[in-house]
């Protein structure tokens, strides 16, 4: 358990409390400034003083070593994300760090449970060692369900299980704070022995819920096993009766599934002290362009929402909810991790946020800086994958052969209807072409094939099924990236194309790759686990730019395709969907056959 | 740290899983109830079901082994008493818990840093032993200030001493939360090694505060040096200035100290989550015809306060502040302290709080288990003092002399000035009689003799001062219980009466003692270490009443005259105090002469 004002020994204390009581100047003192105090809600006047990485006074007058005039600013605590998979980011930590740290981010809880989809225990300790001695603090939640369903169910294939025993291993390790997302709440609410173990494994730390519209009865059976905290709730109805069941709810913005529209109604002056914001998944080009924690922050504002909720929010109620006891608040003893922060016209906070200036332990977040750190990382063993890639034979055209089931000249097949904008999706019908004996995709009603092939063990296995969403008129998409097991996952608009889809990932070892059915390939290659690479988040952004002109240009009407086809595969999440293993029903939890019997 | 939802064994675990699911009837069923839930602010109806200890199932239907119809009441959390030091109940923990578990108090955190100053780390062993397996939890923050001021300064003498390193053998021990208030404020402002220390010692831990009139810049270093509440404020605005600095104020009412028509403003929707309540000092009549927390829950309901404030206030707020991740909320998960209330009228809140019924871990608590715990106990070795109570060679009428500094008739001397229902005192000058070379006591003036006589070393180290505000004609009061040293104190309105009450006094080895100065002596024997008693708390309370009268009827006009003079020789309690060493000036932070120079 972390503790406000912890110093590296009795004479840096000693020294805080001189610099307190004005005896000798502070590192730093923005001066002439307002602040947002989280404990009364009120944004006062008056001097900040920082020193050694801690706020040691506010609403006094302070002489520092270095002084900035605060008068055109309002500080407020330095942004936490509640509930992050950096691996989503397509970044790894360091680079990570250089595209939220600049907006205000200075705290993450990562739950690493995409590179423990790869690599298991590996992952996890990568994980760990990729996130140790950034500038942003990173706090780990243990991957409680790898993969994310019972491997008993035999629903889907990752490249590692994690058990309660594999986990207990990590459970010590200071940046680990408990137990992440418990997505199995199927599992949770049979009783399931693996799940039971892990909850049990963490109870005396705080263990992370997943359970989209959950409720009644069953959603009381969750937060009776111990569960704290949920960030899938997509209506303002089913966040309600989580946080009446003593859930703190985490409002989330990512790529995909964007809640806070729906969601932001429930803050106010009371439950802004148990309720939090998360990213969740959200790509590079989102953060660029939008924002990250602060992009929830803007939304509120615009919104009409009081400053003072949204600001404790996204800083105070997360760190409590934790037990981060050192942050989250402009106040004597709390680290010094804040953002310098007005009106977007200077005037009228329902203008939107504007963010000036980041500092993180007192210093300035600086790009150089971030930079600089990122290159010294680069050439580490963090940027490394912790085992191979793709293991995947040579994909071929007759691979995606899908047979009828009867002679008739149509078939009637399950469609999954992809929800622009959510991970959710729908179980539709459709009625497609039979011609020599197989099913066709058919682009004028949009439903296309998908296929998923295991990548982590070579074993072959891969499935086919159908898609409504994505509108490509030609070529394939392909991406390495596809929650939670990572296998390989493309959707086009013929066979050929997503076989060369395929066969161009597994050739760059993993990304993200559209074709575009006449040779032509673009792609963003991810050489750590095929989920992150190592390069300046602009890059990445630009080059996501890129892969999303082109995936337009073959006829994509979905915003955000890569992240979209990425949560296909997720059998957690209702209602249908496809793993290696074949379709899946969500809402039945068993895997179904794509074509419906004549 | 503790979590919500801890269970024995993962099989305990997976039933309060099937228990809220309705799979299996619970424990304990109160049905058709409505409770307050701490997060959302609201009223909610439906049943609540509680299985081994825990809350498992709110809002929904259920059954159980046991049913209660609770249609009557409103179920809040179990009321946390952020700050108590349970010996100035007079009782022995297993006898406190008799006296507040039902008025609705299901948890206190106690600082013993009475009987430490008595019997030192055999008192805080002594401490943690008697709250072991009590019905109500006690956790314990170690004394951080024993004795109170600094030994080096020399203003008064302690049964013990305790170092960082004392601190330390305890510091793991699983009731231990922490460090108590660090009173010594002017030591942490100057940097004191000792403070330092014992501060960086519990720096992963939540370090209590105690600084009363504490503002700017000085607030700011002991917010800076990682304390993280206060109980000592006195008026809405230093209270206001503390939250602002991010330190969680908690709003006491003890019997002499009684804060909360002053502090209780403070309370609103935002702040209700950082603001605790306390009863610091409380004397078993109060509490018997009061309340304790309750009291306070019932003066702001009939101030108009909205209930979910103030029951936020006495149970989440405070459990958050200590970490206490396990209570405080209606709700799955939680542990099932709760009361059962309505208002007073059962209609209108401003009518006040009615406690019908109080749970702890799922029990109803009832007066004849607390009793029966209370026997068990009364032959056990909690209920035996850890050392010798009094050494004090026998008083004479002689040594309460003070001799005039000169030959005038009269002699101008400094008065402690008595606040009724304040621990504060003024610093006041009076001129007092001159007789044979001796100053006298004036009752008329209501300038009495006050003398301490230290109890612990068989120094025969005394002191003699003047008093106003007690009112006596006659006679004298002394007691053993004396913050925070607990030397034996007393007050009288002649040397004679004020021997006969420390000879009684010795006689009974420790105790309240009230002489008529005409022979008549009433007492109450404190055995354990001079402070408190193994006895029913009304047979106490019945004893305290007839003491109190017997005051009355020497002319005391004090409320409650025997806390009151146990906090005269607190010399961390502005502005003027008298210990064993003599007069000290606590504003100056130094020991001064009763006597005026001429």
């Amino acid at each position: 358990m972390t503790s406000k004002a912890v110093h590296a020994d009795p004479g840096a204390l000693a020294e805080s409390i001189r610099v307190a009581r004005g005896a000798q100047p502070a590192d730093l003192v923005i001066r002439g400034t307002r602040f947002l105090d989280v404990f009364s809600g009120e944004i006062l006047p008056g001097d900040i003083a920082v020193h050694r990485g801690l706020i040691v006074g506010t609403q006094e007058s302070y002489r520092g070593r270095h002084e900035l005039d605060g008068r055109a600013f309002v500080v407020v605590p330095g942004f936490i994300d509640a509930h992050v998979h950096i691996e989503s980011s397509l970044l790894t930590p360091v680079r990570f760090q250089q595209a939220v740290m600049p907006l205000g981010t200075t705290t993450v809880i990562w739950d690493p449970h995409e590179i423990a989809n790869v690599h298991g225990l590996a992952g996890l300790r990568w994980a760990l060692n990729a996130c140790e001695d950034l500038a942003l603090d990173v706090f780990v939640m243990l991957s409680s369900c790898v993969p994310s369903t019972s491997p008993e169910l035999a629903l889907e294939t990752s490249g590692a299980e994690l058990s309660a025993s594999d986990l207990a291993s990590l459970r010590e390790h200071p940046q680990v704070l408990g137990l992440a997302e418990m997505m199995n709440y199927p599992g949770l609410l049979s009783g399931s022995p693996d799940v039971i173990d892990k909850l049990y494994l963490f109870q005396d730390l705080p263990r992370d819920g997943h359970c989209p519209g959950l409720r009644g009865r069953d959603l009381n059976a969750y937060g009776a096993a111990g569960i704290h905290s949920c960030h899938e709730s997509t209506s303002l109805e089913e966040a309600r009766e989580k946080l009446r069941k003593g859930i703190h709810v985490l409002i989330r913005e990512g790529s995909c599934a964007k809640d806070a529209d729906s969601l932001l109604p429930l803050l106010d002056d009371y439950s802004s002290s148990v309720v939090g914001l998360c990213s969740d998944d959200r790509n590079p080009l989102d953060t660029a362009t939008e924002g990250h924690i602060s992009f929830i922050v803007d939304k509120a504002l615009r919104l009409g929402h009081e400053p003072r909720n949204i600001f404790r929010a996204a800083s105070f109620a997360t760190a409590q909810a934790y037990g981060l006891k050192d942050r989250g608040a402009i106040a004597p003893g709390f680290v010094a991790d804040f953002c310098l922060v007005s009106p977007r016209d200077g005037v009228h906070w329902h203008s939107g946020l504007a963010v000036h200036g980041v500092y993180k332990r007192g210093q300035r977040v600086g790009a150089d800086d971030l930079a600089h750190q990122a290159l010294g990382r680069t050439a580490a063993a963090a940027a490394v994958s912790p085992g191979p890639n793709i293991r995947l034979d040579p994909v071929a055209v007759h691979d995606f052969r899908v047979l009828a089931g009867t002679d008739a000249a149509s078939q009637g097949v399950r469609v999954i209807g992809v929800r622009p904008r959510q991970i959710l999706t729908d179980s539709l019908i459709a009625t497609l072409p039979v011609s020599a004996g197989e099913v066709i995709g058919d682009a004028q009603q949009d439903v296309l094939k998908i296929a998923v092939f295991e990548r982590h063990h070579g074993s072959g296995r891969r499935a086919v099924a159908f898609v409504k969403g994505f509108g490509l008129k030609r070529g394939a998409i392909a991406t390495s990236v596809n929650h939670d097991c990572h296998n390989a996952i493309v959707v086009g608009a013929d066979d050929a194309a997503m076989a060369a889809a395929l066969e161009h990932l597994r050739h760059i070892d993993g990304g993200i790759v559209v074709v575009d059915g006449r040779g032509a390939a673009e792609a963003l290659p991810l050489p750590v686990a095929g989920l992150m690479c190592d390069r300046d988040p602009r890059d990445v952004a630009a080059t996501l730019e890129g892969l999303k002109a082109a995936a337009r240009r073959l006829g994509c009407s979905l915003e955000e395709p890569f992240l979209q086809l990425s949560f296909l595969a997720l059998p957690v999440i209702p209602s249908l969907k496809i793993t290696d293993r074949g379709l899946v029903d969500v809402d039945a939890f068993r895997p179904v056959s794509p074509l419906l019997a004549a």
